[in-house]
């Protein structure tokens, strides 16, 4: 059972947006036991989609297209799914109606003849419902492969892929079980795991595959198994990651394919009953950005302080002058001051504070570009590391971010 | 001259990560002329990987592929290049010293036998340096075809395209010039723009296309001229542009390809030598973590205070205990506050504050999810705004961090 994915849009081609529909869509397929072939990303031309839908049928089952069903003339699917398919557009009253409340709802512009143009569907196509926007999805079948075409707004596809596609596809196809298990963990290079790991890797038995995936001080291992049995793939996949525990059990922080540290921290503090605070600079934020992205992150999570410049660390945060005039800005003193203050200041148990710069220039310290101080305050005590971490602006903040969650999950697990 | 990318990995087929190297690649070939026709996402399988080199090398004069060139066992690529051309893997010395001499700069763990053995190359490639990597790029010809094979580490990649890959290209061929001037737009929907624009849309020249780019509350107008004369191609662009603003002037806020709202307010506090701090609620730190990804924000960003708990509203913010409770913790006043004592604390000559419920429970108000408060303070006045957002988390915060801006540049234009 093999799927395919083309996204249409002269956007992607030309690099203006990264398409992350695919990625979404990769997943969700994956899910149910779906192989994702490939993903094809083509402009909005007429000859080239109906390549690409004639490479696609002959290849796969399954074919997702999304993009191009905008009102705007630049969007051209519609038409030439018609052309493919032999067809023509006719209007739909449910579409139009659907359309009308929308607009009647939501939009405080009087809705027009190009929004009513949505309405209009190739006859030979199943429609399905878009709750959340104009343009409905369209199913279309030629020689044995299903051609799903559904908008490219990300939050219209994926409430189309949830609550349309996928139960059609689970009706529909026979699916073997495809199992993903992902050990997330820190501190150590891909080749130097693999060296440690090496006998069980050879060792793997047939039917699991492993990768690697590094980025930015953190490598993911990832095994992936198929099969007809569930429950069988998922004792072999669950057996193989426990053999990875003695051999390198102490740099893995989780094993859940959505699992990220920050998630692994909420979890924790939720537990314990503990919460957090951070004080940021160079990072900007970013620490409490990660952090509130995940819903009921207000149980532990107490706030921030982004003091940006030197004078907010002393009028917000209450670092003492002295110590600024006398260590710099950038130094392990004014880092465990900003960390210890911020606790008291937001009445956390552990907090986490970052100093550094993170370039082009050079900003308030005499430290170069890519210096950081990381430094945790917990019940017990409050201390500062320094990391060089390079001179890209981007990859400096973020391995920061990243070191200061495995600083602090280090930290909270004594607790 | 044509184009196409190649990424090679089966953690973009299931989802596992967003292909942004394609996007980055897509935009530098397109900036030096070359049209990207297609991306093609594949995994990590030899006859697949087979199959897109040869339906590329009939298609495109040049094919970047990125990924599976690691040190590891799941990494094909190499092999696979020398099966396509024919060729074997031999051991290269510079490649070679270059690998041991990033391994005793910056590696703690000893070099391995794995990492020596990405000093092997086909004997046809030319070598391309990677300067901070351990993979070499590698660019081979056939049947009047580059084949230009990067690492899928995307700040390896880059510097590889760059420093590479970009000047080979403009030596090599010969291109036309392709020029884009995107019209960043705010508060108005597609096709409301659409029927305001439809006589000039009409009467565009043939060279020049136009495309509707929609999000959260903004829209880009992306104009893209394609011909050999750069000087004149780039006038009558500019020329079309400007009759936009008689007709929808009010609502453009800038016209850089990379222009976004926050890099439009930066340029206008460093004109202005004015300043700027917020106190993020239910945003978490994404206005301030928007505003210092902008380098040099040092200059006029003062910082940020999230307040997340109702607790450090008052503690740190100074917000009124009385006020809270008489009008909730999400309410007008309490936005209104917030902005104020921010500017006070950070002494900022502006403010901008959120309060509101991100859902997907309730939080510490009985305001419904999705609705929010969004406040401005200016060196004359504050004010704060009452939205309903939808019942999307995400979307909540992306739609309230974007309408923030907007309000705050509407307001900044003022002095």
């Amino acid at each position: 059972m093999q799927a395919e994915i083309i996204t249409i849009g002269d956007e992607i081609l030309i690099g203006q947006i990264v398409d992350s529909n695919s990625a979404f869509i990769a997943k969700e397929l994956n899910k149910i036991g779906v192989s994702v072939y490939q993903i094809t990303s083509i402009q909005d031309d007429k000859q080239h989609i109906l390549n690409a839908l004639q490479e696609s049928n002959r290849r796969s089952q399954v074919v997702i297209i999304t993009g191009g069903l905008g009102p705007t003339k630049d969007d051209i699917t519609k038409h030439t799914l018609c052309h493919y398919f032999e067809d023509t557009l006719k209007q739909n009253k449910t579409v139009l109606s659907h359309i009308e409340m929308l607009f009647k709802k939501f939009v405080s512009t009087p809705i027009s003849d190009l929004n009513r143009l949505q309405a209009l569907v190739p006859t030979k196509a199943e429609v399905l419902h878009n709750s959340f926007g104009t343009a409905p999805g369209l199913w279309m079948e030629k020689d044995g492969t299903s051609f799903i075409s559904l908008p490219g707004v990300p939050f219209e596809m994926k409430g189309l892929i949830t609550n349309e596609v996928l139960p059609r596809i689970i009706e529909k196809y026979e699916r073997p079980h495809i199992i993903h298990k992902t050990i997330m963990t820190y501190g150590l290079g891909e080749s130097a795991i693999a060296m440690k790991i090496e006998n069980w890797e050879n060792n793997l038995p047939e039917e699991i595959k492993l990768a690697y995936l590094p980025s930015l001080g953190r490598v993911r291992l990832r095994l992936t198994a198929k099969g007809k049995n569930k429950e069988q793939l998922q004792t072999r996949v669950n057996n193989e990651a426990k053999k990875l525990y003695p051999l390198i059990g102490d740099i893995i922080y989780g094993e859940e394919e959505d699992d990220n540290l920050e998630a692994v921290i909420g979890k924790m503090l939720t537990q314990k009953q503990m919460t957090l605070a951070s004080a940021e600079s160079f990072t900007g934020g970013k620490i409490a950005e990660q952090l509130t992205a995940i819903s009921g992150a207000s149980k532990y999570f107490k706030g921030t302080v982004v003091s940006y410049s030197t004078e907010s660390k002393i009028n917000v945060l209450g670092v003492d002058e002295n110590l600024v005039k006398e260590h710099s800005v950038v130094s392990e003193e004014v880092a465990v001051a900003m960390a210890k203050n911020v606790k008291q200041i937001l009445n956390s148990d552990f907090a986490v504070a970052t100093t550094g710069n993170a370039g082009p220039t050079k900003g308030d310290s005499e430290e170069p570009v890519g210096t950081v101080f990381i430094a945790i305050s917990t019940p017990e005590l409050t201390f500062a590391q320094k990391f060089t971490m390079g001179n890209h602006r981007e990859r400096i903040v973020q391995k920061s971010v990243n070191k200061a969650f495995e600083m602090l999950q280090k930290e909270i697990l004594k607790f």
